[in-house]
């Protein structure tokens, strides 16, 4: 079994490569396959993973021409192809996105299509894909994209292009639609979302942070647990399980900013929760406003796809992983 | 008003040309603009045109660089891009499909983008767009895509990119999900669908032809009068009148083969119905079984695009605009 991560320094590709190297190999139609090789492929090096002869790190950049030649081969098993240039880089890059997220996504299906045996690949999209008037209701397995988001735009594109080359036998594809990550470990980042993880990330660890939006606002999540399972499942399902439609949106739950600060406080207690200071921002409240927060997943539950029991699961799975079991 | 035409020697492109030069310009958000240049692209010269000093002619691949950025310059204003591997060439020839129905599409968004104003730009897609599970329901405005050919999957990536650079302000796009043309033209093609337009055009020429499938099959399908309408009117329509979907499903109409075949008969007489003769082909009626052939499209209908009145419109459309009037 010769697996290939795209952005693998990326934090889901850091979780992943650990986690397939922790179980050493992965699920294929059901039947057990012991790894061989681990092929991590980022424009940096991965941090943090152990010194495991498995393991083949490629620095280079997907946007270049025969990177992705030198990352795939004949070899190859398995891709994830978690490499990509989030929303609001996306937006203010239009061609850096417009490189990595779609045209790297081309080029990367050109080369499966090249290999002698057709590969498994597991491409990572996100709901940024709905967009506009459909967001305001609930979105389901049949809801049409409308993307307002370039980096939703390009992921659309990818999803359309994987079927495609499955449906055409050129690669083994499948679409997973990432809800937003909570509690994404590490530092807030530029993302409209990036509050979401801090209110819960920062107190635990004993710094105070800024909540930008209402105690209503929701948002439909999925913690790094559940995406990294959701990413090895996709691998794992039979092609003719997943059917003709290759894009599978992924469960999760929704829950309030004063839902995830209540469990906040229940797990770790209200000391913890005073960390949180509510300062609002319209310009974050109105990106955060335009996005989906309830769906309805009937497809991936049935295929095997788990969200978390509750926000309260959420919590404690950052602080076992993240936190060693210790909240500050 | 400077226009581009790419793929102007196919049967629409030269119509459209023709349509053009007869009313000398075009309404743009309901004001007459008069007619400066035409621009004239495809592999192959346009034929059938008049000499015309407002035409210009450029023979060239769409799919090289540089065709597109000869053909549409800071003076451009409005480009409708017809250019396109069909259906069956797409899925025949992988490669070309790709270049031509994706590659040169993001190309060509570039080349606009590039512009020192926007330009209006009008994308013909398809019906081919609905595939698998979708097309044995009502196809609506709000229903989601499922490509089951590469040339369907192409024109929905082309859909995404039009309406992302559209939001970013790059270009003013709106691309037209196009019913199948019925009463095509010119001789009968390698099209699943040509079926369609031979069973009222051979007939109505004098000349005997085969229906592969069998009389109760249903076509969804929209005439040449009424494409060439709709694809003005795109233009004239104002950008916020279309708002953030960029992508509309036209309006049609659904006839089954034996209602086509009631209309040839009630206005050409029974001896001109006699010409077609069954001859069931198994693998073409899987094809046409697998298209989408009810429609409903309330937004197109709003927006004012309008189907034909009915089957006896197009019969007579076609026998007025190709054959003078006249039937054998």
């Amino acid at each position: 079994m010769q697996i290939v991560i795209t952005g693998a320094a990326g934090f889901l590709g850091t979780k992943l490569a650990r986690a397939i190297l922790a179980q050493d190999g992965l699920a294929i139609d059901g039947e057990w396959r012991p790894l061989q090789r681990l092929k991590l492929l980022d424009i940096v090096a991965p941090q943090g993973l152990p010194d495991d002869p498995r393991l083949e790190v490629q620095v280079g950049d997907i946007d270049q021409p025969g990177t992705l030649k030198t990352a795939v081969d004949a070899r190859t098993d398995v891709v994830f192809h978690l490499a990509a240039i989030v929303s609001a880089g996306a937006e203010a890059d239009f061609d850096l996105g417009t490189r990595v997220n779609l045209e790297a996504t081309m080029a990367l299906l050109d080369v499966c299509r090249r290999l002698p045996e057709p590969c498994r690949l597991v491409f990572a999209s996100s709901v940024a894909v709905y967009g506009g008037p459909v967001v305001e209701g609930t979105i389901t397995d049949t809801t049409h994209v409308v993307p307002q988001t370039s980096y939703g735009a390009q992921k659309a594109a990818g999803e359309l292009l994987v079927g495609d080359y499955t449906r055409k036998g050129f690669v083994d594809g499948r679409s997973l639609r990432l809800p937003t990550i909570v509690v994404r470990p590490g530092k807030p980042n530029k993302a409209a979302s990036t509050w979401a993880s801090s209110i819960i990330r920062e107190p635990l660890a004993g710094d105070t942070t800024i909540c930008p939006v209402t105690r209503t606002t929701a948002m439909f999540v999925l913690s790094p647990r559940r995406v990294i399972e959701a990413l090895m499942h996709a691998a794992d399902l039979p092609s003719a399980a997943v059917g003709v439609e290759r894009t599978i949106q992924l469960p999760g739950t929704t829950h309030t900013v004063d839902e995830m600060l209540a469990t906040l406080g229940a797990v770790a207690g209200a000391a913890v929760v005073d960390r949180v200071r509510f300062e609002p921002d319209a310009e974050i409240q109105a990106i955060v406003d335009g996005w989906a927060s309830h769906f309805e997943t009937p497809r991936a539950l049935k295929l095997g796809f788990r969200p978390d029991a509750g926000f309260r699961e959420i919590v404690e799975a950052h602080i076992e992983d993240e936190l060693d079991g210790r909240t500050a």
